[in-house]
């Protein structure tokens, strides 16, 4: 399924073929949370240069539910968009609830923040949900702790995990949607190996890292996820999971990383917040109201090519709804590519000086 | 400048030649008032049909401000959007400000509804900023009355209607922007024929109805605009402001008019509120969650291809800005189609059979 064509470094040039199509990594997944990533239709997706996006199997579980995108002929049909899908288990949004949740050995009840109604997660149902809706990758429930915790937590938050992932590999059926496993173990050394030695053991097809990017430094993000990364097999896809600026892109292929999601690009994009690869910034700053350059010179966009910073800025002042769309495309588009770079970078060998540029 | 083809009873089939492009008419012109369709990208509008749009003095004079539209190379350039735009000439807008206005002979001064600033329009002010940005039909400022009206009121906002009218002829520079005198006088037979005669006798390229559409009854509409219809003349287009549903554009094709606009379509599109030819329903209706049927059966627009009922009311109810963007597409997109059935029912010279299905 997944082929390292290539090291520069640390860092992996790769192809992973998956039900609906082969994606190119190291690759930017942009989130669909519900089904949709936000502004975007399926096909500004694929313009902007989208390979993969990412749902989430805690809000489809919620609404619309399984019976509805099973109905529809999957997710795929029910969002018409016809690349790959990898669900996220909803692991992180259920423990993100805290006082909405109980967690026993068997898994997880909790209740919804849409109408408060019960519900449970355990290995087993949500790896069937995500079979049955047909994604191609789904991942595996796992234990999420919020940082900073004691070890305690941390070891039975790890406990938990290889526990649940092993379930889950036993509970698969469907040989179409990959299964990948998540390493926890915060940002202790010892756990993190334990973690990744249990997860590795179980011989998933792709394992991503997660319990980062959750308020920790990024420099401890950094040191985590190289050790991580490390420990886990060279033939199999990286994913970091809830990281998507420019420098954390680049500083975590230099870690061997292969996968990333956030809704980081979409959520500036409806905020105002424009990407570049030389930095971020805000258009509602009164110096855009009469620049007439493209949001981001340097980027090939259909938006870059099409509106101006005067126009953007006039539609955000206006609260005009095209503002999001348009800047959330430019997001988007803009880590597409600078993942399409970085992968040319590494194929010619020359990964160091596109790193050190940042990318520009 | 404007060719009639053909008649089929009152309605017409023509064609205006315009700075941009030309526009067969009958035809619907979706509203952008802050320089964009809101929910629409230009490439989005093309591929729904749209020939024309709309946008307005009054919104853009306060923002982005003529500077920034002329800096930017006028408003084609400014919202990339290069085919026919017309101008509303903010009349509607100002007087409907009431407590923030005040009317003399020589023009309105108004408070800003964004900032109370004060400004003033005049006849002339107002078509030298809609040649200044460079759009290709600028309606003259005229003398709003809010129904129902002594006719007292009314007959002066006729006088000062004409009497602006002169002024704003007078006022023209630009032989690329063309201007529309917009006929007033309420439901008064008598008043509507004099606005029209007296504005007639002033030679302009086309005529606007205004002041319907403000809460009358339809009837009512549809007899005022019929009459005045009949009182224009046959070789100049004639444009009924703010219509804009199924049943509305088909009796006013009816009466002898070839252009409309309204917000109906894409504020109906984020409100949830689908339009169809045979009738328009709520999208967030229990019924639509399990419906896999596109949002119009009968409609070939893009969005009705792509996704259903379901899909649009998830994102609905999640409160997705997808599905608005989507709704408001279709919604577009299916007064585009009527107006061009409409169109070749005409040339086929069986406009009463197309009027009689409802365009069905």
């Amino acid at each position: 399924m997944f082929r390292l064509r290539r090291n520069d470094g640390a860092a992996r040039r790769g192809t992973l073929e998956l039900t609906h199509g082969t994606v190119e990594t190291p690759c930017f997944m942009p989130v669909g949370t519900a089904a949709t990533v936000k502004g975007l239709t399926p096909a500004d997706l694929r313009e902007a240069g989208a390979q993969i996006v990412l749902a989430n199997t805690y809000h489809l579980w919620l609404r619309p539910g399984r019976e509805t995108i099973v109905a529809a002929g999957g997710l795929h049909r029910f969002m018409a968009w016809d690349r790959p899908i990898l669900t996220d288990s909803g692991g992180f949004q259920v423990f993100s609830l805290e006082s909405r949740r109980t967690l026993d050995d068997g898994g997880v009840t909790f209740r919804s923040h849409i109408d408060g109604s019960e519900h449970r997660f355990t290995p087993e149902n949500v790896i069937a949900f995500q079979e049955a809706i047909g994604v191609d990758v789904a991942m595996v429930l796992d234990v999420c702790v919020k940082l900073p915790a004691s070890r305690e937590e941390l070891a039975e938050s790890v406990r938990l995990t290889t526990s649940w992932a092993a379930r889950s590999a036993a509970a698969r059926s469907r040989r179409e949607t990959a299964a990948f496993a998540i390493v926890q173990g915060g940002l202790d050394p010892e756990l993190r190996a334990r973690s990744a030695r249990e997860l590795v053991a179980l011989d998933f097809p792709g394992y991503a890292i997660g319990g980062l990017s959750v308020g920790e430094t990024r420099e401890e993000m950094y040191a985590t996820a190289r050790t991580t990364a490390a420990l886990l097999p060279e033939d199999k896809p990286r994913y970091l999971m809830g990281v998507g600026t420019v420098r954390d892109l680049i500083a975590a292929v230099d870690c061997g990383i292969d996968m990333f999601d956030c809704v980081y690009p979409t959520r500036c994009g409806r905020n105002g917040r424009a990407m570049t690869r030389a930095g971020e910034y805000n258009i509602f700053n009164a110096a855009y109201v009469n620049d007439f350059a493209p949001i981001d010179p340097s980027c090939d966009c259909r938006v870059c090519k099409t509106y101006t910073r005067a126009y953007l800025a006039h539609l955000f002042r206006s609260k005009e709804m095209l503002g999001p769309q348009l800047l959330s495309y430019h997001n988007v588009a803009l880590l597409d590519a600078l993942m399409r770079d970085a992968r040319v970078a590494i194929e010619r060998g020359a990964w160091d000086a596109f790193r050190g540029s940042g990318g520009v």
